[in-house]
C-alpha cells in the first residue's frame, strides 16, 4: 500500500454536479486525524463516566446513515463489550407512548445535525425512565446535545452535502473509541493507520469509475456481507439509492440465503463487501453459492477474494483489526454511488432532482 | 363486514402454479382458531413460568418471515410490557464467539423449522450465558426446542410452501399472547374475532386479483408503514420478492422520509400498511407527502385511507385493537405476492425456478 496524495486527483469544478458530496468524502481522512488527534480524550473521559455507571444493556437510537453507524456499534458493545443491546423503534415511544423501566440502561442516540425531534423526545423520555443517555452528534449545540446526560462531538465539521459521508466514516470512529474506552483499553492505537489507508483508497477514483461503468445501466442491485461489514452493506445501499436511485437491497450473507437469493440472478449484480477476518470467512459459503450461480459479483475486501469474483476493489487494511476495516471498506463505496449518478447523468449534490420534477406535475 | 365462506372461492387444480401455497394461505383462519382453542392454555403457562424468572431484558433471534414476527413481537414487549429489547446479531455468537453475560435477560427464538443449525447454537449460547430461552416453533421435536428451556409451539401443521405464509400469522398470534400471558393478561378475548375476519378477508381474491394487475409490469416497489404495521411492510415485501423477485423495499415511514423518499417516483408504486390507532396517525404525514407528489399509492388500512390513495384494500378490524391488526394486514399482501406472481406468469410455489434456469449454464 501506497499512501497517496488526494490532492493528485483532480476535485470537480465549483459547481460542477457532485461537488459537495465530492469534497466532503476528500475530508474523511483530515476528520479521521482531528478525531484521533483532538477528539480521543474527550471520548475516553465519557467512556470513563458511563462505565463507572456500569450498564447492563445498551440500546442505540438512529435513523438513515446513522442509524447504519449505530448498528456498527451494536457489533463492538455484542463482541468486544460482551454487552447485550437493541436498535429501538422510536415509535415506541414518540407514537405509542411506551412506558419503560431503563435502570441500567445506557441508551445512545446517534445523529448527525442532533436536531431530530423524535430523537430528542425519545431521549428525554430515556432519561426519565432512568437511562444513561449519550448523544454522538456532529453539533456540540444541538438540543440532542443538550437533552442528553453525555456527549460526544464526531468533529466532522459543517456537513453540506444531502448524502451523508464524513460523517459516518466520523461516527464509526467516534463509536469504535467509545466502545474501546468502555472496556479500559486505548483503542487509538490500531486506529491510527486509518487516516493514511484512507486518503490511499480516496486516490483510486479511477478503479472506481470503472467499476461504477457496470452499473450505469443496472435496475437494481444486491449488497451483502456478514458480521462487521453488514453495516457497511446497509450504508452503501442507502447511499447508492439516495444518489442513483438504483434499488439497492442490503441483506446479511445468512438472510440472503434464506429467501432473496432468488431474486439474483443475471439481471441483479450483487456487492460483497469481505472483512478480512471471522466475519468474511463467514460469508464464504455465501460468495461460493453466488459464484456456481455465475451472479456478477463485485468485491470489496482482500486481493484473492476480488481475484475470485467478477471484478473488485482490492482494500489495504495494513494491520487494522477486522472491527476498524469499516471506515475503510465504506469509501470505495461511497464513491461509487457518487461515480454511478455521474454516469447515470445525475447530480449527487441534488438527491431529489427526480422529486421535484414529480412535485411540479 | 360479513364472514364469507373462503371454500366459495375456487382452489387452484391440483399441480396448478401456487397450489401449495394458495392452500397454506387457506387455512390460516382455523389455524388461528387452533392457536386460541388447543394453545392459549400452554402459552399461558409458559408465561407464567418465564414472568417467575422475572426478566428485565428481552433479545429475539429468527431469520426471514421469523423474524418479521419477532419485530413484532419487539413492539409488544417495549410498548405493551415496557421492556427494553434487541433483535440479535447472530453472528456475534456464531462466528464472533461473543461472550456475554445475558442473567436477567429472556432470549426468545423464533423459527417455523427450529432446525437451523445457527439458532440452535446461538440459543443453546445463551443459554449457557444465564439467559432464559425461550424457543417459539412449529415443531415441538425440533433441534431449538429441545435446546431452549421453554417452547411454544405454534400449532400451523406442516408447512409445504417456500413462501411461510401460515406459520407467520401463528407466530403472531403466539408471541401476542405470550406478552399479553407475561403481563398477566388473558389476551385471548381481544383475538378472538381474528379467525373469522381472516376468512373474510381471504374470500376477497377477486379484489386482491385487481390490485395485482396494476403490479405486473413494476420493476420496484416500495412498502411503508410505521409501529405495529411496521413488521407488515417488511413481511410483505420479504413475500413479494420470495415469490415474484420484484425488488421490493420496505422503510417505517419516518425513515422513508430520511432519504429513499427520492426514489419515489412515478416509476416506484408505493404499498402503505396503515393501522387503525397511533402508529396509522404517525404515519400520516407520509400519506400526505406521497399524495402531494402523486405517487402511486396503494393502501392497506381503514375505508377513508382507500378513498384517499390510488387505489387499496379495506381491512375489516371489527373492534380488533391495534396491537393485533398485523395478523390481518398481512393477508391480503399475501394474496397480492401470489396473484402478482401469477400474473408475471411465474408459480409461487417455486420461487427458484430463475435460480435453476440460472444454474444451468
Amino acid at each position: 500500500m501506497t499512501a497517496t496524495n488526494p490532492a493528485a486527483t483532480p476535485e470537480p469544478r465549483a459547481g460542477r454536479p457532485g461537488r459537495i458530496m465530492s469534497a466532503e468524502m476528500a475530508e474523511q481522512p483530515a476528520v479521521l486525524r482531528r478525531i484521533l488527534d483532538e477528539g480521543a480524550s474527550a471520548i475516553r473521559e465519557v467512556a470513563e463516566g458511563i462505565a463507572a455507571r456500569n450498564p447492563r444493556f445498551v440500546l442505540l437510537t438512529a435513523r438513515g446513515t446513522s442509524d447504519n453507524a449505530a448498528l456498527y456499534a451494536k457489533y463492538l458493545l455484542e463482541i468486544r463489550l460482551g454487552r447485550p443491546c437493541g436498535l429501538t423503534s422510536m415509535s415506541t415511544t414518540t407514537a405509542y407512548r411506551a412506558e419503560q423501566d431503563l435502570t441500567d440502561c445506557l441508551v445512545v442516540a446517534v445523529s448527525q445535525s442532533g436536531g431530530s425531534p423524535d430523537l430528542v423526545a425519545s431521549t428525554r423520555a430515556a432519561r426519565e425512565a432512568g437511562a444513561v443517555t449519550l448523544a454522538v452528534t456532529n453539533n456540540p449545540d444541538s438540543p440532542l446535545a443538550e437533552a442528553a446526560e453525555f456527549h460526544i462531538d464526531v468533529l466532522a465539521g459543517e456537513e453540506k452535502a444531502l448524502p451523508a459521508t464524513k460523517t459516518y466514516t466520523a461516527e464509526l470512529l467516534a463509536l469504535y473509541l467509545l466502545v474501546e474506552g468502555l472496556r479500559g483499553s486505548g483503542g487509538a492505537e490500531a486506529a491510527k493507520a486509518l487516516p493514511d489507508l484512507a486518503e490511499s483508497v480516496l486516490a483510486r477514483r479511477d478503479e472506481v469509475r470503472r467499476l461504477a461503468a457496470r452499473y450505469r445501466f443496472a435496475e437494481r442491485m444486491v449488497i451483502t456481507s456478514r458480521g462487521y461489514g453488514y453495516p457497511t452493506a446497509k450504508e452503501a445501499a442507502l447511499k447508492l439509492m439516495e444518489t442513483s436511485y438504483i434499488p439497492a437491497l442490503s441483506y446479511s450473507g445468512a438472510d440472503l440465503l434464506h429467501g432473496p437469493l432468488a431474486m439474483v440472478d443475471n439481471v441483479s449484480p450483487v456487492i460483497a463487501i469481505v472483512p478480512d477476518g471471522k466475519g468474511g470467512r463467514a460469508l464464504q459459503p455465501v460468495l461460493d453459492r453466488l459464484r456456481d450461480r455465475g451472479a456478477d459479483l463485485v468485491v470489496v475486501g482482500p486481493e484473492q477474494q476480488v481475484a475470485d469474483a467478477s471484478a473488485g476493489f482490492v482494500l489495504p487494511t495494513g494491520d487494522v483489526p477486522e472491527e476498524l476495516q469499516p471506515i475503510l471498506e465504506i469509501l470505495p463505496l461511497q464513491m461509487l454511488a457518487y461515480e454511478v449518478t455521474i454516469a447515470r447523468g445525475q447530480d449527487p449534490d441534488a438527491p431529489r432532482a427526480l422529486a421535484k420534477v414529480t412535485e411540479t406535475r
